[in-house]
């Protein structure tokens, strides 16, 4: 029976996470958890949702081209963006879990990464050229929202970092400030080479 | 090269979530949905993580007895459990996505449910029986919390809710009272039957 509940589990498996397999053929390895700035973006590059009052989906760049900045495509039918409007006061909360990189860790192990930014959550210009970039780098993680209803007013929004919390490890958050986490230059490589 | 991809990821799925296959030996069916206490209930009693300020891990009960009710074994090392016991006011908030049913949906599609449950994170008298049941909750969906560092001191909480934010299709959010989701009794079944 158990051999039954696994097949059933790989067809599960396979059915969520066939698009997100497709979208990591641009992968970088898990870094040096002593590199905090590395393992802060990679953490937010390599994941595609987190949790902004509400579970919401997010993208920081093309697979590949992460600039570390979350941009969000929302529609104010959803509490997250209109709370966004009146307090932008914001934070994005990301697990390491589901990526699969914890090994048997538990989900609240500092073994297994979580990261915490908090900042200001802003409406792009829809015209902007940034607005411009961060359709392309959710429309690309997230096929998907291309064809969301026009109705329904999507907007992008972008988290402007003030704060980093993450643990990585034993022994507590990491130091790493905003510079840091920004200016940090990702060591790509693509797995089809 | 596709195909090592897929391998890769097949290792890394499946060392992430061996434990997590076993403890689902007890599954319930995905309910209807609009049957939405069922709806809420099940994806607490499935999901084994969330976000209540930061990652952390939770059960509501043995597998196939989920109660509802999320506790918690956190340590005051972490700032979740410092903040509530200075201010209870909480919320967690939990995704479908892991759980791999959400098929092909975006995790923020309405397709894929999230719910936010609101409350008062408390700490329980360790000597209680409701401790004590909690303990045989956690410890079983998180064998590994068992060997976790006595000296870091950590305790059980739970999450009294009083109120429920859940999306699990178009149309926005489900009504759903705090008495009729802890009232709901579950429609479990054992695989191994």
């Amino acid at each position: 029976m158990k051999t039954k509940v696994f097949y059933c589990c790989l067809v599960l498996f396979f059915l969520g996470f066939q698009g997100y397999v497709d979208a990591r053929l641009l992968v970088e390895s898990k870094p040096d958890r002593d590199d905090t700035a590395a393992y802060a973006r990679w953490l937010v590059s390599q994941n595609s949702w987190g949790i902004l009052t509400n579970v919401v989906s997010f993208s920081d760049g093309v697979p590949g081209k992460g600039t570390g900045v979350p941009y969000f495509y929302l529609t104010t039918l959803d509490p997250t963006a209109r709370n966004a409007l009146k307090d932008h006061r914001s934070s994005l909360a990301i697990s390491e879990y589901p990526l699969g990189t914890c090994s048997n860790a538990d989900p609240e192990s500092p073994v297994c990464a979580k990261i915490t930014l908090t900042g200001r959550l802003v409406l792009l210009e829809a015209n902007s050229k940034e607005a411009e970039f961060a359709r392309t780098a959710l429309f690309t993680k997230h096929p998907e929202m291309k064809g969301w209803p026009k109705g329904h007013d999507f907007q992008v929004f972008k988290l402007e970092i003030e704060d980093i919390f993450m643990i990585n490890w034993f022994g507590g958050p990491k130091p790493l400030t905003v510079d840091q986490y920004l200016k940090y230059k990702m060591n790509i490589f693509a797995l089809d080479k």
